[in-house]
């Protein structure tokens, strides 16, 4: 955690190494960092020209100020603004930006930068990861989802008819920098959405962590600058230290995916937009702490604690009323992480850790994770 | 180098290990290797669901070897077939293979294997590089080129619009089998052509392999089998070693495009199908040792050595007379390989060595490239 840096007007920085080989990078979290974006890219890759993509809401916010940044540093800019919306991360959307980065020049060395939430940084990611077999990709997270979340670890992807995220690729990034004051537009049901991510890196990975969120949730709701950069920076820490040991997600990087067994499947059930990502998941993780609990894996009083912490963050902390058990469960069985016909979850044994457990029953599933309703 | 092997009516067996980390796999060369290539994926992959991607008129051929062997090791076997010709390498035909993945119900345990040529190769390694963020993918090589160049390397692509293999990744497969058998029904312009690619190995690499080519090339041409699995393990293990060194192409793998800056460039301007691709590759090479020949880099000797071997091969040794040569050099800096625009040759210093010499002008290109016409 820094202080007041010497790099112009950024403070609070804070810089994490993601150790993969020789394709190792660094994230930025801080505030005041957007304006530095076009020296520190600059640094990093050969080519002189960038295309941004972005949506048209985030761009007309902070795109002036990533372009005066990057011409600033020597940069030729185009921008590709995508419509808001994941019904725009299409392959149909990636064919658009394969062609504006042809249009604009770019060369296997000249970056593509995304500015946005996780829509425009898995579109713009699939894209640079596949233009001319890879050029080097920057992520402007601008949504607190996207910073803890989908910025880091290198997965991107496009959904197709046939299954959400279905068509992608491991890419990782040359450089992440969250500025958090880009969070200061963003809608309070949007943070409290990141904040069911952050709080599930407390609960698989570290206690400490967990304690501190329930010190300061309020804070963070409140957007508090210091607070939220603390909470990003530990939050992109543990999915670094996960992404590290298992890249492409063989074994253990598959415990990052707590809550999302059931949240993906609540998602998709309840049509997507019912809930946000971030809601889904923490009603997901509600529901699977419940099956641990069930199961004696967890003791009651952890889950009291998980389950306290998603209300004071105003989020859902068990299954919505409005989709039934079973339609939710037969989503589960259409997830691409379905292995040879089993169900598999990702359950808490306690705050601070959890275990894989493959082969749960339909029945456990219907019996444990909706009582609560 | 093996004899008979246990391994049913495998003859000639050669294994090399390609050695990339996480990423390691290998490549087996062979008589009578198809029969058995059920046993050596089922080995390698968790899934039991297959897709075969095969142009109809290889598939003709060699489909049903394949099938009964997937269906004997317990895969279900779909089979995606692609019209044969380098125009259906594109992001349209991709889109097919996805549906076919989807209809067939892959999931990220289950293979995706190309059966045929370079064209079906690119296209279902890029197919199965992107689908559901990547599958295991087996090379399945019928042809002297494919099994020598575009099989090894982890390249894989489809064309655009833009450019040809603008669209694509790194991506490795899980194992590579050449089958020298599938070579029977090649047309000799194909053998020659992939000639051109094991002639250019010895030049850049190894001195021995040339002099042995020069031994061999007769019974390489009347496609000796033993000879043949020599021809290919040798090109592959050079191959292999340039990748370990430099998956990504950032330095040292740009010596395999030894050639391919004429060659590409006349493929282009002649029109894709005028020439083969090794016929191309052949007079570029030709064309880039006159270029250090009369830079004083390459000896005489050497130089009449590499024109020689490629007579003997029935390749051609100039640049034919028919494209003009301004339009084959306006076609170089189009390549996506050119750098801050300038013109950068791979060029012998001896027969078994090569550097990379940037910033060649246009006018000495023009001066030596053509002046054997």
């Amino acid at each position: 955690m820094g202080g007041v840096l010497a790099r112009g007007g950024v403070k609070y920085l804070t810089e994490l190494e993601v150790m993969l080989g020789s394709r190792s990078y660094q994230i930025m979290i801080g505030s005041g960092l957007l304006p530095e974006v076009g020296e520190l890219v600059g640094d990093l890759v050969p080519g002189r020209r960038a295309l941004v993509v972005s949506d048209e809401t985030v761009f007309g916010l902070y795109g002036g100020t990533l372009e005066d940044s990057l011409k600033g540093a020597g940069f030729e800019v185009e921008a590709a603004l995508v419509p808001p919306g994941e019904e725009h991360k299409t392959l149909a959307w990636t064919g658009q930006l394969y062609e504006r980065a042809f249009e604009a020049g770019l060369d296997r060395f000249c970056p593509v930068i995304a500015l946005g939430g996780g829509v425009v940084g898995d579109l713009a990611g699939f894209a640079a990861a596949t233009y001319m077999r890879g050029v080097p990709f920057v992520q402007l997270p601008t949504t607190l989802l996207a910073q803890v979340d989908s910025s880091v670890g290198g997965k991107v992807a496009v959904n197709h008819p046939r299954g959400k995220n279905a068509i992608g690729a491991f890419y990782q990034p040359v450089l992440v920098a969250s500025d958090v004051d880009t969070l200061a537009s963003l809608p309070a049901r949007q943070v409290r959405s990141g904040l069911a991510e952050v709080i599930k890196y407390g609960v698989i990975w570290d206690e400490k962590f967990f304690a501190w969120l329930e010190e300061n949730v309020d804070r963070l709701l409140n957007k508090e600058v210091e607070t939220m950069v603390h909470a990003v920076s530990e939050s992109c820490r543990i999915k670094a230290q996960v992404v590290e040991e298992d890249e492409t997600e063989r074994g253990l990087r598959a415990i990052l995916n707590f809550g999302h067994t059931v949240g993906h499947a609540l998602e998709a059930a309840a049509g997507y937009g019912t809930y946000t990502h971030g809601e889904a998941v923490a009603a997901g993780m509600a529901a699977e702490a419940r099956l641990a609990l069930k199961s004696g894996l967890l003791a009651p009083r952890d889950y009291r604690r998980l389950i306290a912490l998603l209300k004071r963050a105003g989020l859902p902390a068990e299954l919505p009323g409005g989709v039934s058990p079973e339609r939710i469960v037969s989503y589960m069985w259409r997830d691409k992480k379905v292995k040879g016909g089993r169900l598999t979850f990702v359950l808490p044994s306690r705050i601070g850790k959890a275990v894989i457990k493959a082969g749960v029953s339909e029945g456990e599933v219907l019996r444990y994770c909706f009582a609560g309703r």
